[in-house]
Order: structure tokens, then C-alpha cells, then sequence
């Protein structure tokens, strides 16, 4: 991979502009945070953010990631269904996608997993420990066995997903749940991690544990140059029966 | 299992109205041949039809029904997006859902699966071979080692599909081509089975070995009675330490 | 299903002679328990302990065997490698198999397994909350969103697992740790249930809900009718074209 | 990844010392061209073989080892238990293994998978056409839709396997037959890929797309650093209420 992996930080950036408690946690927004720890790890990044025009997603930007993070929240509903289509398809031709946190019931994430994906939550400063279930996959790169995040907002099971292809972390709540917090999906050609901590109220995008994950999991995701997906009719490749063939 | 499962056979109905070829082989519709043969079997069975109101799925109807078999063609773009939505919903609810052959390009299919659900195809009379690769899975109670379909349309590999959570059948093609036909999903609490073949121009649906692949896999997709799928804030199981709870 | 599914409770059955703590629990072990609960469901069960003549596993035994539940914990080197042999192949052949506890490091289970099946563990009057995260699936029938059990060993991750074709459970414990505690497997035509409950000191085995699992992976790890697994050298099924028939 | 990964080559090195067909294809061995191939790509290549001391797999020799590849034919109960054993602790380490053709049988293989890993077989100069069924997986890479060899031995299903964590191949062949011919396993964390082409009667090793999956196969399979798995007894992460705390 000689060319530096390209990566999209989209984020709803809303929260960060009206809510001070956030303000603190993240005066430039959060998708800054986030870049800037892709950036030092050797990735060419940029950021997008919902009230740019197209989303900050125009055709020629998605065409130029390899993968794209996404975090939003309050505003799913905003983010237009012909941008989600344009990255649905993005996906399926082999950019990678890293749905964030709260990002569980974007549109994006919501069609390309096919369930509800709801969860139970509560915010009350929970002790979040992820614990490494799956050492040796690529996202666990340079971790111990464990993830510990002293305050995280709680998300606990049922979390409605399809079974992940590889699950990779599983988080312990201190107020009696857990998650399945890391969980590895393909879809056509793309590769989709959901990873779970990031409420906004915390600084968990500034935890270097937490940046390694997402590092990790971009160079996990980022597309591989294979055939293009190819579909329709189509002759045979074997001489078919001379009594069969129509 | 005291009462016996309802099924409802979902077909398009309009190949068989208008296309004489069809019409030999299926003079009263595909669907009625697929329910006599899953009624034979100990199932309840009614049929539903695009061309009925609400393609013949009521709120009622779906609350009634156990099991739901789709087999559609031309007209995927007609059923009605709010019905789609129902039987969404329904499923991640615990139906089980059949999807046969062309369905594959079906709004419900292409919604659950969050893929593009396309393939190669070919209309040239090819033998195909079934193979069971999941001997022991409950849908292939009663099978040899394959099932032979003396002539049927193509489909081949790329199913732009997400990997099955079981792959129970991979066909084998004259012309060249190989398909994963029979593919098992969990989506919510509702249980997916994908069955490739069921060109309208073959006896394919009167097929003993086919039937009887259709009934396992009704017997297999039927709900289990658990707890309902619950989301949203929760209080805490456990006293959380005095200095964290907010 | 007209038959009932014979279920023979294996189980080391050495603790409950020598241990007045655990005699106090299950006086006259815990196969009897276990075996009680499962007859009492409708299932033709009988037990099988370490110290009978071939461990109780005869041939016949085994042949008239749907389903085997298995406990070991002190004395996993004294099975015989030509029983665990036997069970192997019955497995493989189709026999169900639940793994109880302990019996991660049992013989049989690291055989299917192929991997270290190794774990974290603490005794320590821990409280487990195990959470379905696969409502709908069979093994879950009947449940609420968890089983809570007051006091149990703690198991934690890692569990040296192939990650498992269903995760079921996933455990809470109160001193900090989660653990993938229902794992769903087929080899072979057999299928697998590994359920972590059940440490020798706690009453867990009298426990409803635990009773319910059993019962219920036991219905679901019965064997299903399909041609036997068959391998060896084979003619073609096709006419190989002239110049290439050597 | 900016040193080089190590891979050794290791083959069973009989049938090409005695059999002037096979001498004809692979004068100094197939373990001699497969190495060839990878160290033009770039990885750094040993080989060692069945009658060297050790079967060439010292114990420095597997710690100097990110990746082995292995081919077994005749001899595979030669292979010495300890080796096995040792080999096996490498693969739950986190040492990649790339089981090709024949192998299927070896006892690293079947000690991994935990089944009879049998299959169907013919040789009578098949044609196979390797379809790529996980465009977008790193096995993939540079690959059209399906790699053709003009003639093979057939390897048919049942093939006696857990269910792959991915499946990058199936194979279609010219006598009726499927095959599952590219699976992805985690064992511990070690990743294996069993490749099926390889019949030592023909050049499949010479073909430049077979050493392209080899390649790309160790590329995917070089280890991971984690923390090593680490089991045993463990005190609570958090406090134990005091009336549970025994």
C-alpha cells in the first residue's frame, strides 16, 4: 500500500455548536479530533460535516475515499436519502465505513445492516471496559485486553444487528450490562466496522486507545482492488448439451 | 409445536395470466402448487397476490402468519413501499421469511439484506445440481446429497449478498457458472431463507425434492417465543459507585 | 418429532463423593438433577458417569443417544482418548453434544474445538446476568431479556473459541468481566451447545431457567435425517468432454 | 508492516523424488516453486520438508515463522505428533497457516478444524473454475471473476469442515461437481486459509493467479501483534459487594 489511505471524517457537528458541555469536550467538533489522530498516523484525511452542501459528500469526495468514519446523532433524519444512497453504493463498490457511537441509527447504517438497530442506553456515567475477544484480527492491533473508559455513556443488549462476521470487542457496564461493541460486517465489496463508545458529552475521541481502534480499523477497511461486481445475462462458458441448449 | 404453522404463499401472479408457457406448467399459479404441497405436509396455508388490495397483506393476514413465502419477477417495483415496510417489520418481529428465485431482486430481500442482491443469469435450459453442504442443518432433513433439476435458468456467481450465516445449498451449472442457492439469515427475531430455484417456464415448483426443501425450511423459519426485542433508556441492575452516578 | 429425544446426562460425578459442599447441593449429583429436569420436559433420558465401565458411553449407549450432555472439571485426563474417539464420531455422525461449564477443557470439546478452549476464572460469589443477544433463536424460547444468577464462578474472557456460528449469550459479572457464555456449533452433522453455568458449589442446575436452556438446546441439537456424510474417489456426473478424459 | 514477513514453505517432498510425472512438473520440488514465487513478491522465504530432521520445523524455525504454507499427500501419518503439537501452539499464537490441495488431510489441518475433513476426489483431468464468491476480501486482491485451470483433480463436496469464517471461493467442475476451494479461518490468533488447487501431477503452481492467492493469502495471514492470551485465575476488576465477596 504505497499511497497513504484516504479517509473521510463526517460528522453531524451540531452538538458542538449549542451545547457547552460538548464545547468543552470538543471546540473544533469532534470530526477535528478525529482526523487529526488519523492524520498523525499516516493517513491523508479530511472532513465532511451535515450542513455543507451535499453533506460535504459530493460524488468527486466519495470518489476519492477509501474510507469514510461516520458520526451523527440528533439529526439522522436530515441527512438526505440521495447522499445515503451515494454512499450505500459507495460501500457496496468497496469504500470502507466506520459508523461511530450514536451513528447505530443513521440511515447509512440502518440500510446496509437491514435490522432496527436499536439498543437500551442510559447516561450516567457507566465504567465502560471493552474487552479484546478477537486478539490477532487486524483492529486489535497494539491493544491489551481491554479497553477501560472511566465515564461512557451506556448502550446494552439487545443490540438489533445481524451476528457481525467477526466480533471483536465486548463491553462491560458497571450498571449491570453489556455490548457487543466492536463488530465486523462486508457488504459487497466494503468493509464495515461499528465500534460503539464516543457520546459526546466525554472525551473519548481524545483516548489514545480508542484513536488506535479507529486507525486500525481504517487500514482493516480500506478497499482491496479487486474484479468489479458484475451482474446480468450472460453466455455460457461450457459448450452446453446440444439436446439442452434452447 | 401442538398447533400447526401458518404460511402464507406470496406470489406475484402475472406471468401465469398472461404468458402461455407458463400457463401449462402453472395453470393456477405457482403459488397455489406451493401451498397444496406445503398443505400436504400438516401446514395451514392461505395465498396472497400482488394484484389483490394490499397485495393480499393485511395487518391481520401477517399477524396470522407464521411464515411467509415471495416469489416475484417483473413487478418488484409495484409492491407498495408501506407494505414492504409492514412485512419489514414483521420479520424483525419473528415471521419467518421464504424468498424464491427472482425474489432475490425483491424490495424485502434487497431491505434486509442492505445489499445488492444481484447476480448473473441465464435462460438456456442448464442442468443444475444442488449440492447439500450443511448435511445435519435442519433444511435438509430427507435429501440425498443433491438435488438435480434436469433444466433451469442460470444464476451465477457474484450474489451480491452479505455472507450467509449458513450456507446450506451451492449449485453446480452446465454452461460454467457455481451459486450459493440455499442461504440462511437471522434478521431480529425473524429467520431468512433464500432458495434459488423457480424459473416460471419449469416444473420446478412440483419438484418432491423442492417441496419438500420449501416445508423444512417453513418448519425451520417458524418464530420462537422469546421475550420481545426491548430498546430505550433503562435505569441501572446494579448500585453504580456514588462518585460516578450523575 | 413423534419419538422423544434421548438424552444421556453425562458427568464426572467425583466432586458430589468427596465434597460435603457440594453434596449439600446435588447429594445425588448433579446428572440426576439435570437428568430429572430434562424428563420431566418430555425427553427419554438416562446418565453416564466416569467411573462406569467405559465411562457409561458403550457403543450402544451412544447409538441410542440423540443428544449427550457433558460436566467434567477434576478429571478430564482419565477419559479414555478411545471413548472421547467414539463420541467424536458420533458427533460428527450426527449425535447433539451441550458442553456444560467446566467441560470447556474437557477432551471431546477441545477435539471439535481445535483450539486451547482455555479462560479466565475467579471463585468468588460473583452474581452473572447472561444476556440473549439472538432472541429467536430456538435455544432462547421462553426466555426473558436475561437470567440472572445470584452467585456463580466467574468465567472471563478470553475464551480461547473459534467464534461460534451463533453466539447466544454473552455474560455480565459482577467484578468486571464479560464472557461469550452460549456458543452455538455444527461439525460434522453434529451439532454443538456450549453453555457456561454451572459451577459444583451453586445450586445453578436446580435453577428454571437454566433447566429451560438445556431442554432447549437439546431440542435443537437433535439429529436431522439427511444422507449420510459420504467421501471417496467418485465417476464424473457429467460426460468429461473427449480430450480431456484421461 | 516495514520488514519483510517471513513465510516457510513446507511440503512432504516424496512423490516429486519418485514419480517421473510429478519430477517433470517440479524437478526440485513444489515447495522450490512456491517459495520462488513468494520471494519475487517480496516475502522472505525457507522451505523445509517431511524428511529433514524435525520435518524442518524446529523450534526456531517456527519462531523465526509469520506464515507456513503446507502440503501433505502420502505421508501424512508420518508427520511426528510433537511437531504437530508444536506447530499447532504456533498457529494459536498467532503464526498464519496456508493448508493447500491435498493437506486437507494432514493432521495440523484436521487438529485445527475439529472434523474428518474428507472429501469427494477424481482424478480424470477436470476442468476447475475457481469463482470468486468475497470480492473485496484481501485473498482477492488482483483477481478477475474466477480463476480457470484447464485441468485438475476434482475435489467434490461434502467437504467435512466447520462452516469457514469466510469462504472466498467456489469451484466448479467440468465431471458435475462444487466445491468450497478458498476457506478463512481464526483459530486462537492464527488465521488459516485452505486453498484447494494443487495436484502434484499438474503445473498449478507454476500458474501466476494460484501464486497470486498464496500471496495474498500470507499477506492476510501474517500475525498480529496483541497481547498474548492470557487465562487462568483472576481477582475482580472492581469491588465485590461485601456479602457476595466469599
Amino acid at each position: 500500500m504505497p499511497n497513504p489511505i484516504r479517509v473521510t471524517v463526517w460528522s453531524e457537528f451540531r452538538h458542538e455548536k449549542h451545547n457547552p458541555r460538548v464545547q468543552a469536550v470538543y471546540p473544533d467538533g469532534m470530526h477535528t479530533v478525529i482526523a487529526a489522530a488519523l492524520r498523525q498516523q499516516g493517513f491523508e484525511t479530511r472532513t465532511a460535516t451535515l450542513d455543507e452542501p451535499e453533506h460535504g459528500l459530493t460524488t468527486d469526495v466519495l470518489a476519492q475515499t477509501d474510507v469514510l468514519t461516520w458520526w451523527g446523532h440528533l439529526a439522522h433524519r436530515e441527512v438526505d436519502d440521495a447522499i445515503v444512497e451515494r454512499v450505500h453504493q459507495r460501500v457496496l463498490n468497496g469504500m470502507g465505513l466506520i459508523v461511530l457511537h450514536s451513528a447505530h441509527l443513521s440511515k447509512i447504517f440502518m440500510r446496509l445492516m437491514g435490522t432496527g438497530c436499536n439498543l437500551k442506553w442510559r447516561e450516567a456515567n457507566d465504567r465502560e471496559r471493552l474487552w479484546v475477544v478477537a486478539p490477532g484480527h487486524p483492529i486489535t492491533e497494539g491493544l491489551g485486553e481491554y479497553i477501560e473508559l472511566e465515564r461512557e455513556e451506556m448502550y446494552g443488549e439487545l443490540f438489533d444487528i445481524p451476528q457481525p462476521d467477526h466480533l471483536v470487542f465486548v463491553s462491560w457496564f458497571s450498571g449491570g450490562e453489556v455490548f457487543r461493541s466492536g463488530c465486523c460486517y462486508q457488504r459487497g465489496q466494503g468493509k464495515i466496522f461499528y465500534f460503539r463508545p464516543g457520546h459526546e458529552t466525554y472525551p473519548t475521541y481524545h483516548n489514545p486507545e480508542v484513536q488506535r481502534v479507529i486507525a486500525n480499523a481504517a487500514r482493516w477497511a480500506a478497499p482491496v482492488q479487486t474484479a468489479p461486481r458484475a451482474f446480468g445475462n450472460r453466455k455460457p462458458l461450457e459448450t452446453l448439451p446440444a439436446e439442452t441448449a434452447s
